[in-house]
């Protein structure tokens, strides 16, 4: 499947077209397909988490519908690393487009653990890749590159064709001094950018920070500080399960000071126990015990790893917080070290964790526990430097970061004409003589709630916001057919409106009002239903606007006898 | 209604009652009552935004129930300074609180304003002080002096007891270089803590930060080098309308370089008319054009001052940013200032606005623009070496920021059991010999939604978030009475869930199941309404999670002809 064969780069020609299908304006939904020749391949396939303007909605998945379309063409999905934006709408995509799946040995197994979820880890076609490996799919190859990020097994990828060199990053920073395995390969993106590289698709998340991300290496000196301070309490750590290596620093540094570890949350335990089996984390004998065990050992012994940095209402930490955990209380003789930054979006979240884990009675740290995973402005410079792309495409990050991203390249002398602002869906067709925006697919996100996918849409988003804001009254009627006379209520219920007991004369009112209003619109002879409707939402509508400036979703529901 | 009396200060003995009655759990919600022999006073009065989980809230008011128990006790309201979350409440207060009102002249012009729109100004005693002015009432003699902050007119209190001397901070930082007025005024607090403060209650917000807050002066170098590099551009300006001083100084960069200045946004054009004429605002003649104008003067010429900057949705900026306003259209020639910072939990919608600004290819800037109007760490500092007090009550942020005022109380060699973390409801009862925590009344936050205070309780807020999830169902029937009959129905409506015309299937199986859970708990003769709604509710509940892993609300509406 796979051959060493690094400095066979030929081009013959005809242009190469890149299509992101999610993931520019929706964070999370990495999507992109490449076409050329009769091919197409596609690169990760990520999931996205609604929006606060999303009520109810579980998560968001890209429309693959272009693939679907065109599948006789499609030759594999290449994941690039093991996170959610970047393998996690696989379950919802594989089941109508199971093309063959290419990653490093972790990814995969983190792929493998989501799909066994699914019950789909059968059927799907999977194939591990080293780095330095190159998958031939039809009119493509494609080479895995080792980068640095914060998961282990990330790749960047060099994807060969007729038309040119493409080399997307993934997500990626440059990290001399990593904990385990190498640095990013400079090396190998130097010489395909000696070779010439057509376009660079590179990651913007950073890209308005100046400067270098840290080293992962600089977190340890926290802990070690930490460990040392809090020298007869029991330090709580909360960082992101996937992030392998910062697991193993602070193994590393619990076990060196004489501390038992154990593993809180499933994410966390799940991921531990992948990597430990597949030997991405290195666990001296005895230092991990059972989290049902701690209270064998005495505080000072101990460390407690765990999920729930971002303030997620269900994981470990916030269950911690709010005294709602079997295992783990609160003291103050605790230490939590938050070894994360909030998500955007996820910042009140944390603070309110971090003052529930304050007011009983914990020490908080955290500053200096974390580095981000992704390279800032003189990292994206330095690849920009060594690749020397043709054209430059940013990719990952709100508009702003890739705007930034965009800024770079140009001062990278990449011509201004030569960097693409793409939107979800665009068609970019590059050529060494000429790169243009030249269509439009099918794209975007699909909304998933509860086993329904995409049977929520904008008119049922509506209501759930309308119903949020001011609640429903629903009011029901049973009218004598032919002659349209009230035979029973009207009865008015409320949802969210006020509480009805404390507002009876109220909706005394209101059923006096709906009675008003049916009476006006049946003529004795032929009901209407629609003018009844419209009549009795209009005017309770107003009569509630009036007395209370509130606008409750009216549903009126009309029985015939 | 004033003296001039700074020396005379005597303690007769007994104690003084503090009581938070909101604003710690709730920030914003700041009010406090202090209670000495048989008078009471508050300090501020301000509102809070709804939280996330609080759906259709306008805002939050306190409940001053321990006030209006004790109205016959209370002498009035000292104000120390203008925003809302320090005055907000005051429409809904004094309606049922009609106690004298104490505030500095920009605040108290800015509460008229409040209240006019409220239609109360008339009924309301209003006391305009000067820095230095002295207040009786009742047993307290209350002085107001000057500091900083993000807004002109601010204040401290120093309340003169029998019991001792409390200083109250208020909002504030210490600026040595303020654009307009004079330095917060050490001196006095100097004096204070020479003479004996028996308490000191100090702004945390800021309390998590080192060093020192830097002065406004250091926002002007920003705008000058934005005016001048770029000359060519329209320069938009968000901010808060409150921060006369940053607008004088805006304004006053605008007349150099020879730019007109336009107003935009309700609050700005309020605020800045208010400075105006108070003389806390000078516009050079000539400088100020209408904003129906702008399309007279070359974007060269123009700065648009304007509400919006922490992304609120019905704000100028952010009409702008959608295009949906009438007078601003942005264009490649536009530069947009950010001058604040997003108050915590408004990141996302600002990372939306400038993503958006960003697309109609606007050029942003939101770096060194804005200070904070927050004392930070050295400040803090600098208050309790000054104040010397006996006891330490950290007030305003977040439990967290109040911890770390706390630790700095300590270091400052306030007594560990002296510093009080309150919260709200808590009597903290001081004397020269002992403090403690003694009671608890009434307290916390009373929403408002529409013109409706406090009838929007726990149970309608858990209703809204049921609906915003996954919506809800109707189901309709009518019964013949005696034999319990379906005479019409089961109708089914739903609002949130699916889109009804998608699903015809789903709801003809749910029709099914709703007609044998009738048929279910129907005898025949008698109809038990309970049990077939709850018949009718769980059957249908558990065949909806069944088929989609959904939990609408369940309605059932039974009619009886």
């Amino acid at each position: 499947m796979s051959k060493k064969n690094r400095t066979y780069i030929q081009t013959s020609g005809g242009s190469v077209k890149i299509i992101p299908l999610g993931g520019l304006e929706q964070i999370g939904l990495n999507i992109t397909a490449f076409e050329y020749g009769n091919s197409i391949i596609v690169v990760d396939c990520g999931l996205a988490f609604p929006g606060e303007d999303m009520p109810g909605v579980d998560l968001v998945v890209p429309d693959v519908s272009y693939l679907t379309d065109n599948i006789e063409k499609v030759r594999g999905m290449f994941i690039t690393h093991g996170h959610e934006d970047h393998i996690g709408a696989l379950p919802y995509v594989l089941d109508t487009l199971n093309v063959p799946l290419y990653a490093t040995r972790l990814t995969m197994a983190i792929i493998e653990d989501k799909l066994e979820e699914h019950g789909m880890n059968g059927m799907v076609k999977k194939n591990v890749v080293k780095y330095g490996d190159v998958v031939q799919a039809g009119d493509f190859r494609v080479e895995f590159i080792r980068t640095n990020h914060s998961i282990a097994d990330s790749a960047a990828l060099a994807i060969f064709t007729g038309a040119g060199t493409i080399v997307h990053t993934g997500d990626f920073k440059v990290d001399y001094t990593p904990i385990s395995g190498d640095m990013i390969d400079l090396q190998r993106l130097a010489k395909l950018g000696d070779q010439g590289v057509l376009a660079l698709l590179s990651d913007s998340t950073n890209a308005t920070k100046p400067g270098f991300t840290p080293s992962e290496q600089r977190v340890i000196e926290t802990f070690e500080s930490t460990f040392s301070e809090y020298t007869g309490s029991r330090v709580l750590v909360a960082t992101f399960a996937s992030n392998v290596d910062r697991v193993q620093q602070i193994v590393n540094t619990a076990a060196r000071v004489g501390r038992k570890v154990a593993i809180e949350g499933l994410s966390m335990v799940t991921v531990v126990n992948l990597a430990k089996e597949l030997g991405y984390l290195s666990i001296p004998d005895g230092v991990l015990v059972d989290i049902d065990s701690i209270r064998d050992y005495p505080d000072e012994k101990l460390v407690i790893l765990m999920t729930g940095s971002q303030g997620e209402a269900m994981a470990a930490l916030s269950r911690v917080a709010n005294g709602q955990h079997r295992k783990i209380q609160i003291t103050k003789n605790d230490v939590v070290v938050f070894s994360s930054t909030p998500i955007p979006g996820n910042e009140k979240a944390v603070s309110r964790l971090i003052n529930e884990l304050y007011k009983q009675g914990a020490t908080i740290i955290n500053q200096m526990t974390h580095v981000s995973g992704h390279a800032c402005q003189e990292e994206l410079k330095l690849i920009y430097a060594l690749t020397r792309p043709q054209y430059a495409i940013p990719v990952h990050g709100e508009f702003r970061h890739r705007k930034e991203n965009a800024l770079i390249a140009e001062e990278m002398r990449v011509p201004k004409e030569n960097i693409f602002m793409l939107n979800s869906g665009d068609v970019l067709e590059l050529s060494k003589d000429r790169g243009a925006v030249t269509g439009m697919v099918q794209h975007g996100g699909i909304m998933v709630d509860g086993l329904g996918v995409g049977d929520v849409g904008s008119i049922v988003l509506r209501d759930r916001q309308n119903l949020s804001k001011d609640g429903i009254i629903v009011i029901a009627i049973t009218l004598e057919q032919g002659s349209g006379r009230i035979l029973a209520g009207p009865e008015i219920i409320s949802r969210g409106f006020v509480y009805m007991r404390e507002s009876e004369t109220l909706m005394d009112e209101a059923r006096q009002i709906v009675t008003d209003a049916v009476a006006r619109t049946t003529d004795g002879k032929y009901i209407e239903w629609t003018r009844i409707k419209n009549e009795v939402r209009d005017s309770l509508g107003s009569f509630f606007w009036r007395q209370m400036k509130r606008s409750p979703v009216i549903l009126p529901v009309i029985l015939e006898v």
